[in-house]
């Protein structure tokens, strides 16, 4: 499964030692950047992760912020992701069987990097449960119904 | 300060403990719902809850479903909103000072009443700190910049 990452100046340590676990772990891994201390905005590295989602170009994304906050509204803004802000296993993966989360948002300075790696192990290890699960998801990108 | 509080079937009894607590401290509620345990969709109550703040009837809004993911996706939909899904007050101070959040999100099953109540205390007051902060924000809706 390709899994892009992207993160701002507070998250890219943590970002960078979940990108070379995920690469240990098999995966594919995009990295969007940043890549060193310099202060960067995190919506323009938020935007970034959503359209390479909603490209197609990854399966799954991984954003990192000091908070996770700030990113995983930045992502949220693009209807091609449900973009799920956690900071423990269980609601990783209630995002994907209950919303089909295909991004995950941490906090650097809130979620400590074995926990971190707990969440995704989650997220990467849990089915969306579908049924009526799916009519409110697709609620959630009602202009994308429209498309298909 | 007008607050406006939605949530779904999972969310409306610490919604309602919620939107108590906030009238004794002599804030004007707005319930948009749900008010009874019968399903409903979240992401109608969180997109109702959005247009209550896009349309200035309300200052800030506080949103629960079963773990605050799936409608703090809807509400961060609305470029008029930012999300911040919280479990502890430290995140809900860092959503207003970092990231100007106007809406809080929570998971009822995941999160206890008086750790919620923590949450929106320290949301509720915690200034914006502006600065490099406003040009992040700005850049989440850009949209909302080019019609002001």
């Amino acid at each position: 499964m390709r899994i892009a990452l992207a993160a701002d100046h507070a998250g890219y340590v943590l970002k960078d030692e979940l990108a070379a676990w995920l690469r240990e772990s098999g995966h594919e891994v995009t990295d969007l950047g940043t890549n060193s201390p310099d202060s960067v905005d995190y919506p323009a590295f938020g935007s970034r992760l959503a359209e390479t989602i909603a490209s197609g170009s990854a399966h799954r994304g991984v954003v990192v912020c000091g908070s996770g906050i700030g990113i995983s509204i930045a992502v949220n803004r693009n209807p091609a992701c449900r973009c799920a802000l956690v900071n423990e296993p269980l609601s990783a993966a209630l995002a994907r069987e209950h919303n089909d989360a295909n991004v995950l948002a941490l906090g650097a300075r809130l979620t400590g990097p074995d926990l971190a790696k707990a969440c995704i192990a989650a997220f990467l290890d849990t089915d969306f449960a579908g049924g009526r699960h799916q009519r409110r998801v697709d609620m959630l990108s009602p202009q994308l119904q429209d498309s298909d």
